[in-house]
C-alpha cells in the first residue's frame, strides 16, 4: 500500500512514509522519486527475469522427469493438427459444413491424459449426446403439433426441468464419479437442440451430421490416445500403489533406524529425512488413487490387466495402507518429540523395536513387490511369521524392563549420591519410567503398526486372489480370506 | 458365467452346471427353461423396482438434507431458460445468428455450484477466447501474407506448437490449480479461429459477434449465480474448517470417555461411535479443501471476509488439525485394540487422562467457536493454560504409578497365592507394566495429542491476525507469532 501512494502521490506523502522507518534513512540526501521509480522499476525487471528463468527451470526439469507429459503434449498437437486437415480437405468441408468445428470440439475436450480418461470422457460424450439429442428432437416434435401459443411454453418448461434435474443428479455420489461429464453435454446438447428454432427435418440433418463429426473426433483422440505411448490410468494406480508400499515400508524402517542408531550424527539424519517422510506419500495420495480407480474401470484389457481387473481392491489395499500410515505418522511425532528417553533404557528395547520395524517393513516390502510382479508371494507367511515372533520378543523385553530400570538406575552415574540418599526405591523407578515412556509409546506404536501390517497383508491377500495373481497357493496361509473361497467355489462350478 | 451358458445353451448345459451343486437339487423334477427364464425375469423385475425406489429414496433424502443442491439444479435450469430467449426475441437471434448457441454453452459450462467456481470459469473463459482469439487471427494474417503453399502449413504448426505447449503447461501446478479451464479454452478457441479458413475481416466479424455472445452467457451465469442464494467457496471453507474442528474435539472427548467410563455398556458404545469417529472427517477432507481455498481467491468481499481473506492460512488451520487427527486416529487404533489394561491400572490414571484429553478438547471447540464467529477467543489462553497443567498432572500420575502397581499386584485378587509365592516381586512389577502397556501409550498419545493442539491454536492465532478477527489482544498470549507482528509493523506503517 504504502508504495503504491508513494509513487502516485509524490512528495506529500514520503515523509510519512519514512519517518517510521528510522533515522539513518534522513541522513542520506533523498532521491527524487523519478530515480526512486527507475531503480524500481530495474529490480522489477531483474526480478521478472529471476522469475522467468525459475519458472523455465521448473518446466524443463519437469519435463526432464517426465517425458511422458511431454509426449502427451505432442499427442494433443498432432491430434488437433489431424482434425485441422478436415478443414483443408475441400470435399470433407463440402460434406460436414461447419459442424466440423464440433470435431475440433471433441478433441480438446475429450482428450485427456490417461486412456480411462479419455474413454470416460468419449463414451459420456456419446452417449449422452444421443440421448439428449434424441430427447430433445423428440419434445421438438410434440411441441411443434401443440400449436404456435404453447410451442415456446413446452420448450422453456423442457429445459428448465432437465437442466434442473440433471444439474441435481451431478450431486449424486454415483453419478458425480462416472457421468459427471455425461450430464454437462447432456444438458448441454438438450438444450442447444431444444431451442435451437429449427424445424424437426432440419433437426435430424443437423443432429445426424453433428453426430458424425462427434464421432470422428472421439475415434481421432481416442486412437491417437490409445495407440502413441499410453498412459493407462490402471497401470499407474498399480505402480502407485506398489510404489507407496515401498515408501512406507521405508520410511517405517528409517524413523526406527534413526531413533535408535543415528540420533547422534545430524548429517547422517538430514540425508535420511527424505526416506523417513515417504509415509507422507501414502498420507495425501487418496484423492488421486480414487480418480485413478474411477478411470480405470473404462479401460478395456491391457498389459497384464484383464478386463474386469478388481481396481476397487486396490483401493481397500491403499485404505490398509493409509491405516498403517497415520500410526507412522504418531511414530514419527513421537520420536522427533521433546521427550527423550536415556540412553540406557535406549539400548534395552533397542534390538527388539528394530528387529520389529524392519520384519514389518519387510512384510511391507515383500507385498509391494508381490504386487508390482503381479505374483503371490511364497515367503509371505514366513515373513509374517517373523514379525509376529518380533513383536513376542518385543513384549518379553518389555517384561523384564522394570527389573533392567531398577537395576540401571541404581548404578547410574547420573545422579548423584545424595539425591540417591534421599529418595526411595520407587521414586526412583517412577522417574526411570517416566523417561522410559517415549520409548514405551514407540514400542507400543510399532505393535500397533504390526497389527495393521497384517490388515495390508490380508488386503493384499484378496486383491491377489481377485485378480488371479500367478505362483502356488500356500494351503496353511491364514491370510486368504472369504473371497478366495468364493472364487474357489465359482472356479470348480465352471 | 454359469447363468449366461445356460439361458442361451439349453438343456446340453444344465448338467454340469446343477451336478456339483449337490444332489439335493436333482430330487425335484426340473423346471423348464423358459419358466426359469420367467422366473429369473421376475427377480430382475422386482430387484430393478426396489433399487429404483432406494435410489429415488436417496435423492429425496438428498434433496431434504440440502435444500441448497435443489436450488442450485433450479438456479442451472433457470439460467438455460433465459439465455433461451435469444432464440426466441427475433431481434436478437438476427443480431447474433447461430453464434446465441455460445451463449448457452458459456451457460452450461460456466455454471458451477458455487460462487468462486462460477467466477474462475467465467473469467478463465472471457480471457481464453480473447488471448486465444486475438492470437489467432494474428497468426492467420501472417499466414495468408504468406501465400498460399505455405498457409496450411503456418497454421497447422501453429496449432501443433501452441496446443502441445498449452496442454503440457497444464501439468504445471500454479497452472493446474488456476488456469486449468482457461488453457482448454485457450486450446479451443485458438484451434477453431486459426483453422477456420475464413479471411481475416470475416474473422474479426465473427469474433465480436462469439464475444458478446460469451460475454451474454457469462453475465447471465455470474448474475444469477451470486445474486440468487449464492453459495461462496469461501464461506463454505470457513464453515467447514469450524465443523471439522468441532468434531475432531468431540472424537478426542468421545474416544477416551468411551475408554475410561462406558467401557462396559456396549449400548451406549455403539451410540457414541458416529460421535468418536468425528476425527475421519478431519482426515478425508484435503481434497476439498484445497479445492474450496483454490476457488475463494477468485471471489469479492462478502459477507465478513474481505477481498484478500487469507484463505491460504485456513490451509494451514486444516493441516495442523489434521496433523491432530493423525494421533487420534493411532488413539482409536489403541483403545480399540485387543490388549486390554486391567481395571485397577485404568483407575490410576482414569482422572488425569480424561482432564487432559476433555481440556484438549475444550480448547479446540474454544478455537471452533472463534473462527466461527471470527472473534478472538479471550479465554484461550487459560484453556491452554489449564491443558498444560493437566499434562503435567498426567505425568505426575505417572510417576507414581510403580508404586501404585506394586501395591495393587501385590494385594491383587486375581493371583493365586501359589504363583505369588514362586515370583519375585521385579517379575510381577514386569507383567503389570506389560498389563499397563496400553493404558501408558494412551496417555502418551495423549500428550502427544496436546502438543499438536498447541500447533491448532498458533496456526489459528495467525489466522485471527491475518483476518483480523475482532477482540481484545492479549499482550500476553505466547500463541501469536511472527505474522502478527509483521502484521503490526504494516499497521503502524501506514
Amino acid at each position: 500500500m504504502a508504495t503504491e501512494k508513494e509513487v502516485s502521490g509524490g512528495l506529500g506523502l514520503e515523509w510519512r512514509v519514512t519517518v517510521p522507518e528510522g533515522s539513518s534513512v534522513k541522513m542520506e540526501p533523498e532521491p527524487s522519486w523519478i530515480s526512486r521509480t527507475w531503480n524500481r522499476l530495474v529490480e522489477l525487471g531483474s526480478k521478472v527475469r529471476s522469475n522467468v528463468s525459475t519458472f523455465g527451470k521448473n518446466v524443463w526439469k519437469m519435463g526432464a522427469d517426465s517425458p511422458r507429459k511431454v509426449i502427451h503434449g505432442a499427442k494433443v498437437g498432432g491430434a488437433l493438427t489431424l482434425v485441422s486437415l478436415f478443414y483443408y480437405l475441400r470435399p470433407l468441408y463440402n460434406g460436414f459444413g461447419s459442424s466440423a468445428m464440433w470435431a475440433v470440439m471433441t478433441v480438446v475436450v475429450v482428450f485427456e491424459y490417461t486412456v480411462g480418461g479419455c474413454l470416460y470422457k468419449g463414451i459420456n460424450r456419446a452417449i449422452a449426446t444421443l440421448s439428449a439429442g434424441g430427447l430433445a428432437v423428440g419434445i421438438d416434435w410434440v411441441a411443434s403439433k401443440s400449436g404456435e401459443k404453447w410451442e415456446p411454453v413446452i420448450l422453456s418448461a423442457s429445459v428448465f426441468l432437465l437442466a434442473s434435474a440433471a444439474t441435481f443428479s451431478r450431486f449424486l455420489p454415483t453419478v458425480k464419479a462416472r457421468f459427471d461429464y455425461g450430464v454437462t453435454i447432456f444438458i448441454l446438447t438438450f438444450s442447444l437442440v431444444a431451442v435451437s428454432g429449427y424445424r424437426v427435418d432440419e433437426l435430424i440433418d443437423l443432429a445426424v451430421q453433428r453426430i458424425a463429426t462427434i464421432a470422428i473426433g472421439i475415434a481421432i483422440a481416442l486412437s491417437i490416445c490409445i495407440l502413441v505411448y499410453p498412459v493407462w490410468s490402471g497401470q499407474e494406480l498399480h505402480l502407485l500403489i506398489s510404489r507407496n508400499m515401498e515408501k512406507l515400508a521405508d520410511s517405517l524402517e528409517g524413523c526406527v533406524e534413526d531413533y535408535f542408531v543415528k540420533s547422534e550424527i545430524t548429517d547422517a539424519k538430514e540425508s535420511s529425512a527424505t526416506r523417513s517422510e515417504g509415509y507422507k506419500c501414502v498420507l495425501n495420495s487418496k484423492a488421486s488413487e480414487d480418480s485413478q480407480a474411477n478411470l480405470a474401470r473404462w479401460e478395456p484389457a491391457h498389459g497384464r490387466f484383464g478386463f474386469r481387473h478388481p481396481w476397487k481392491q486396490y483401493l481397500k489395499v491403499a485404505a490398509a495402507m493409509r491405516n498403517c500410515a497415520y500410526c507412522v505418522e504418531a511414530l514419527h511425532g513421537c520420536i522427533n518429540s521433546e521427550a527423550k528417553a536415556p540412553e540406557y533404557t535406549k539400548k534395552h528395547l533397542r534390538d527388539a523395536c528394530m528387529k520389529l520395524s524392519s520384519d514389518s517393513s519387510k512384510v511391507l516390502k515383500e507385498l509391494s513387490s508381490s504386487i508390482k510382479l503381479m505374483k503371490r508371494s511364497k515367503s509371505i507367511d514366513a515373513l509374517v511369521g517373523e514379525m509376529k515372533n518380533a513383536v513376542q520378543e518385543l513384549q518379553n523385553a518389555f517384561t523384564s524392563l522394570p527389573n533392567h530400570l531398577t537395576q540401571t538406575t541404581a548404578s547410574s552415574p547420573i545422579e548423584s549420591i545424595e539425591e540417591k540418599k534421599n529418595s526411595n526405591i520407587s521414586i526412583a523407578d517412577g522417574m526411570a519410567l517416566m523417561e522410559a515412556m517415549p520409548l514405551m509409546t514407540i514400542a507400543s506404536l510399532l505393535i500397533e503398526i504390526s497389527a495393521r501390517t497384517q490388515g495390508v497383508v490380508d488386503a493384499v491377500g484378496t486383491l491377489a486372489t481377485l485378480a488371479r495373481f500367478e505362483g502356488i497357493r500356500n494351503e496353511k496361509s491364514s491370510s486368504r480370506v472369504q473371497a478366495e473361497e468364493q472364487e474357489d467355489r465359482t472356479l470348480q462350478e465352471v
